[in-house]
This record gives C-alpha cells, structure tokens and sequence, in this order.
C-alpha cells in the first residue's frame, strides 16, 4: 500500500478546509487536501449563494405589492415562471461554484485528492488504496442537513436545501420544517413565488430569537405572509393521492413536497474518530478548543462546520485559519481570540442577532433599549414599516453587550453593532458617532437613545451627543 | 414699541433651530423662537425627505429592467402614472412635515413668533412691531437654492427643490443643472420614471467626487441611464414655442423645464448683519468657530445650514445644540470636537464621501486601495455590480482616513467607515472585525485587504485577520 507523507493532511476542500490549505502554504508545508463527495464550498453550492439569489427574485416580485399606492401601474399583470426562477439560480449559483474551484482546487495537481479520507491512528490516514501520513492534520468535513429516518420512506417529496436548488420547478405546495435561517429564507421566498407555504418549527420562536420581544414581532411580521405552526413536532404520512400529509398538534396540511430545514449535522460518521482516541460530545464530535481548534491535545484540528459551533462562512474561514496555521506548527499551537457573534437571517425584514443575546445576557446586571420599526422615516419610505430592535447594555459600564432585531437593512445594522461590541463600546459612545438621515441607522440610534436612559455610566460633558474639545 | 427680555432668542425653527431650543429649555432658560416664511425643516419640506420617497419609487420602477432574466414576467407591461407618483410624493412629504411641525412649534405658544428678525444691535432684535432683548442669540435662519439671476425671466420653467415637490405633473423633458446631491438623486429618479433627462455640471466631476477613479466610474454609471455634460456652463434661451434651450458648449438640447441644483446660499439678506459689527465672508455668512458657533467674541451663535459648512440634517442638529448650549451659557463658551465628515448621495448605487476624501489626503503620506464592485458575489445577486471602492490610510501608522465610492448599500458601508474613523482605528485592526457573508461589507473587505498591503504598519500575531488571545 503506497504511503505518503506530508506535513499536513486536510481533510474537506469546502471554506474551512481551503483556508487551512492557504495558511499551510504560506508555511511552505507539503500537504494534501482531500475531499470526498461533491466539491465546492456549501455556501456556493447550496447555501448562502444560492438562497440570497432566490431571495432576490422573491423580494422583487413581491415589491409589487406596493406598486399601486405610489403611482406604478401594471403591477397585477406581473407573474412568476417558476422553472425560469431556478434555471436562473442555478446559473448564478453555477458561476459562484466555478469560482470557487478555479480560485482553489482547479490547479492543485497530486495534491488533491479527491476521495474519503479515514482515521488509521491520529497522524495516519487510509484514502482509498493510500495511506497518508501527516505531522498535523485538519478535519474540516463540514455537515449535512438532518432528515429523520423516519421520513426518507417519501423519496423525493422530502428534501432539503442539498436537493432543493436542484429542483427544475417547484410544487405548488411546501411544508417548511424547521424556521431556522434556511426555513426563514426559502420559506418565505417560496411563498412570494407562489407556492403554497406552511412554516412549522418544534421551537417556541423563529429566526433562532431569544428575545420574547423581538420574537413576538417576527412570528406576527412572517405569519403574515404564510401560515406558521409552533410548538409541535410535525408528523409525516402518506396521502391517497401520494401527496404528503403534514401534522402538527391540531394542525394539518396536504402538500406536494416538505422541505426538511431541522439544522444540520457534522459529518464524521466516515472518519473512523476512534482511531483518535479522545472523547466525543452528543454529537459525535471530538472535544476541542475553539481559540487553537485542537482535539484534545493531538496535532489534529477541528475547523469549520463539522465544529457544530457558528455554521457561518466568515467563522468556517477563521477556524480554517487557525486550524491550518496550528497543524502547520504543532509544535507550538497559538490560541486565537474568536470574533463576536454575528448572525444574519436575510428573510424581509432581516433577522438578526449580534454579540450576547437575549438568551446570554444577565438580566440582573443588563439593561434593555428598544425602537419600533414602524415610525421610522426611511423604513416608511421603503414600504417596510415592520419590526422591533432591542439593544442590551451592561448597566454598571454602559457597555454595549449585543442586539436582536428584525428589521430592514438589518444585515447592515449587525455590522455596525458587532464592530461596536468588538471595539468595546459604551451606549455612550456609540450616540456620539455620526448617524446620517435618513437612514435606517438612525432606528439604531433611537433605541440607543432608549438604552443610555438605563445604564448608568453616561457621558461627561454638558451635550451627551457631543464629546468637548 | 414693545420689548420683550428673554435670555435666548432663536431666529430659524428649522432642524438647527430646534435642536437649539432643546439645550435653551434644558438650561431652563427663557427664550423665543422666530421664524419667517414657511415653518417645517428643509429637510422634511424640500430636501432629504421628499426626495427619497421619489427615489424609492424610481427604483421600485426600474427594478422592472432585471425582472425578464430571473423569471418575472410582464415587466414590459408596467408604467408609471406621474400626477399619480407626485401625489404619493407630497403625501408622505406632508406626513414628515406635520411630524416635525408637532412635535416642535405646534405646542409654543407666545415663545413662537411666526416673522421675519432683523438685528438692532448684536443682542437687540426687531421682529415686526416687537423689539428683543436677548442674552445669546442664534442665527439657524437656513439656507435658499440658487437660481441665478438671468433665469428668473423663465418663470416656472425654471425650478429648484423649493418648487419641485410641488409639482402637479412631471414635464416630458428637464434639464438637470448642477449634478451635486440634489441633481444626481432627482435627475436619476425624474429618467427613471420617464422624463427625458440631461444632466449638465461646470464641474469636471460629478456627485462631489474628489477621487478620479471614482469619479470616472461615477460618470459612466450615470452616463448610462441619461446624457450627462461636464465643464462647461449652462446658458438657457428661449425657443419660438415657448421651451427653454439649454446650451452648455458645443451640446445643445430644448426642454420643458430646467431644474436649477447649483446649491443653496445662506440666508442672511433681511438679518442687518452689519449691526453685529464684525467681518463677514464672501457669501456674506459672519466669522465664526464650528466648534462653539460663536460669531467673533459676541454672544451670538451661528447653527445649521446658513453657515455654509456642511448642509446635512445631522451636523445642523449637532450645530444647533451647540449653538444652543452657548447662547444659554454665554458667560462660559464651550468647544465641542465635530464629528468626521460623511456625505451621502442615494443615488443607485449610493456616491459616498466619508473622513478625508481624495482631495484632502496628502497623496505622499497617503496609501490607496481600491475594490471594483462588478465581482461581488452579493451585487451580482442584487444585479448591481457596478461601482468603484476606494479607500485611503496614512501609510506609516495604518490609520484609515476616509473613503469615496459609488456603490450598492454605500449608505451603509459609509456608517461602517465613518464609525471606524471616529474611533480612530487601523486597516489592520478593520480586518480584525466580522464580515459576514455574503453582503457588500466583504466589497469593503476587498478594498481593506488591498490597502492594508500598502500600509508599514501591520498587525501583530501570525494571522492579520486574527488576534491572539
């Protein structure tokens, strides 16, 4: 059996994997990147990309709901091809695919191997008839979106997004299971398009909320739009017609298709982790640091989402970073300082949760400042008059702790928000800051305005706005 | 003749006027607020308000332009109704202004006078049959379009904002003269919606862009949707049927109307500002701090748009509590440090200036990166990749100075810069921030990775994007 060595083996050619490939190289270290299954990152293939391109086709379409009050005529005549709609994804996910290989593995020659790589002992790897042998190794295999057992007896009538941009048309009907980011995006642009879309979630909340505030308005702002069942687990059978009937508490639809959007899980069933021999959590995954990404205290690292930490690009592409800086020099593993969470739903309006949320914050030593949506100049200029921000602070420093919100614009406003709280700012500090008019920022400075009435570290001078010279 | 002693006389109730009256009441100190001509801020009336309802209606209409490649049928069968888009226009217009109205002047009673000041002596003011002794006084009287003198032969066919949002009905043709804010956000909207527009500017550059980069591909994207001149001025005659001709070098072109957006002068004509006794300005504005907005040594303070500075709701508001806070408080004047420029036309996409522009880095000192908006992943989504980012920093310490751009969401990115320089950070600690994706942060992203490998001073640790712990 044909051994090779390397200094590092990364195993998964998605951000993580890639991001390590680039530390190694700028170590100059021998590697090999293998890759088992599709290539392609699962942002490009069947995630963020692809979903912000039929987002982008629902919200356009949907903009005709406001046509007649202000002067565009014709809006009713205004209709979906819906095989046209994901021939037109697909393309544009195609290109972003493309890109993504020919900036990375399109030019890797023996170093790329692309097949399952298995755990022999902790540096040894079994790739089909290889054996590799590596100083430092990164796991970096992403995952894969859940279907119960249970439901893979109805075939193609239940998906999920590894299927669903695959679709040549849709169904005229979808049970949405799951109202997570994926459930919140497709649900509600599927609906836009016309399908018939019913959202069930065993949570009490949507958008992965913890603020009850916020929630309430999320659940009130997307209900609108299409039926959402909460609290129960959905049930699935079969109908006459061979349709599926979805049940969930005393709710029950027939729909053509069910969208399966229940998280997904990391794929290391084919690793062979035994072959580690370090503990697993619930989810069989190895423990692990997240400042070194290291597995106990082997010269493996964890990096991306097969984590099951923040399956989010920007996050995949640090672990990667780290995973692949540290597997390169094992011999002296660096601890870095993760980023603030930053978490985006791009449903209408935005979802978003920033910094510590409702769910982390201590209620006891935190404040809360808050602005409605609805009377601000510029949503009410956009026709998106809806939602509700909420601002924690800690109120003994005034520091500004993190946000939920759903509202327009809101991907722009986390920015600002988790720039904020990695700057460590006070409330105070943040309302001396230019806000220009009329912005949807200025929502945000409402609510800080509501916040810096509840923390008690306020700003000297006699204009809180305005710092002295 | 009746006078009447107060400590604080405010002459304008506009944004800086009121803003003024806000610190005058929270010093608990007595004042009048007069104000001649129509009450309701420039802003709400005739400027940022009106023009972004008629912004987001062209848009909504022109987004009809990508609908027939993602699947939208019947595009082509959409039209605008224009007497139609003006009456949404002036409705939501007179929602803003009453906003404004009552919560502001609706509730004075006698501390409002509704007449034109004049200035006796620094601290004496006649008003109508009243005369005012004041402690401080401040000047917040705003701001006039310029119509320059030969055109008002044309009657109304001739206008400037004071007289657009009036308007029962667009005219089929208009030139645009002046390509500044105002120009570029009514002169994109009036030919989205159909009017014939030209756009014609003395300057060599349009929207305000000091960066040749940016200002070219400002032009072309602009040049693309109607005809725009540069460098030569404007020279109108009337045609045999009663049109206007608008000559400016060798182009030629016969419209409806003209709109004049060549700036706005400071109202300052009916003020007697010789009784202040102190030197004026060319625009005939008195000397005076921008951090105290005091007029020489006098106990009278210049706020908002009639200091010829910087015509924008926010600084006017932070003049006016400037302005404010001194005239209570004149006994002890205070300095406040002003807050990094940050300039905003929304147009689409938006031209943005921020901190220091290209025109006032010192090109030896200064370092430039740039990021093309045509490859993002999220503006090819959105169909709008096209723009130009260009970022600037002091090359021996890293620290980020401003900023010029055209683009998608610059509204946005420009609060993301403006912030970092206020807090006065390095390119290298920007990239330490999360950028999630895919949004047009990461266009930012782009540009800083470019300019950081411009700058001497890099980040510590052995990855730039990371901190160690």
């Amino acid at each position: 059996m044909e051994e090779i060595t390397v200094d590092v083996a990364i195993i998964g050619s998605g951000t993580a994997g890639l991001n390590a490939m680039g530390q190694v190289r700028r170590a100059r270290k021998s590697f090999v990147l293998i890759n088992g299954g599709e290539a392609g990152t699962t942002c490009a293939r069947v995630g963020c990309m692809p979903s912000k391109v039929l987002i982008q086709v629902a919200e356009d379409f949907h903009r005709k709901s406001l046509f007649s009050r202000c002067g565009i005529e014709g809006g009713d005549g205004l209709s979906v091809d819906r095989p046209e709609v994901m021939e037109y994804v697909q393309h544009i996910r195609d290109n972003f695919v493309d890109r993504v290989l020919s900036n990375s593995t399109d030019h890797l020659g023996d170093e790329f191997i692309e097949d399952y790589a298995r755990f022999v002992e902790p540096t040894l790897l079994a790739v089909g008839d290889k054996r590799i042998r590596a100083t430092g190794v990164v796991i970096a295999t992403g995952s894969t979106p859940i279907v119960p057992d249970a439901w893979r007896v109805f075939g193609d009538r239940v998906i999920t997004t590894d299927e669903f941009f695959e679709l040549e048309d849709l169904p005229d009907s979808m049970a949405v299971i799951g109202l997570g980011v994926i459930g919140l995006e497709l649900g509600q642009s599927l609906n836009r398009l016309g399908v018939k879309v019913t959202g069930i979630d065993l949570a009490a909340n949507i958008g992965g909320l913890s603020d009850p505030v916020v929630a309430r308005h999320a659940l009130d702002i997307m209900s609108n739009e299409f039926p959402i069942w909460l609290g129960e687990a959905a049930e699935l059978s079969e109908t006459d017609d061979g349709r599926i009937r979805v049940r969930a508490g005393d709710n029950e639809v027939v729909v053509d298709k069910v969208l399966a959007a229940m998280g997904r899980r990391p794929n290391v069933d084919h690793l062979n982790l035994e072959a580690l021999g370090v503990e697993v959590d619930a989810k069989g995954v190895p423990l692990h640091s997240q400042a070194t990404c290291q597995v106990g205290d082997l010269p493996v690292f964890l990096a991306g989402d097969v984590n099951g930490h923040r399956p989010i690009l920007h996050e995949a592409g640090d672990d990667g970073k780290i995973a692949g800086y540290n597997a390169a020099h094992p011999e002296a593993v660096t601890a870095f300082r993760r980023k603030p969470w930053i978490g985006i739903t791009f449903c209408d309006p935005n979802i978003i949760t920033v910094g510590q949320t409702h769910g982390h914050i201590d209620l006891e030593s935190a404040v809360i400042g808050e602005m409605p949506v609805a009377p601000v100049g510029r949503a009410l200029i956009m026709g998106k008059n809806k939602g509700m921000i909420r601002l924690y602070a800690d109120k003994a420093s005034g520091r500004f702790l993190g946000a939920e919100m759903i509202a327009p614009a809101g991907e722009h406003l986390a920015h600002l928000l988790v720039w904020a709280i990695q700057n460590e700012m006070t409330v105070g500090e943040m309302l001396r800051m230019p806000f220009y008019h009329p912005v949807m920022e200025e929502a945000v400075q409402a609510a800080l305005n509501n916040l810096y009435a509840e923390v008690d570290t306020k700003n000297p001078g006699p204009i809180t706005e305005l710092a002295t010279v």
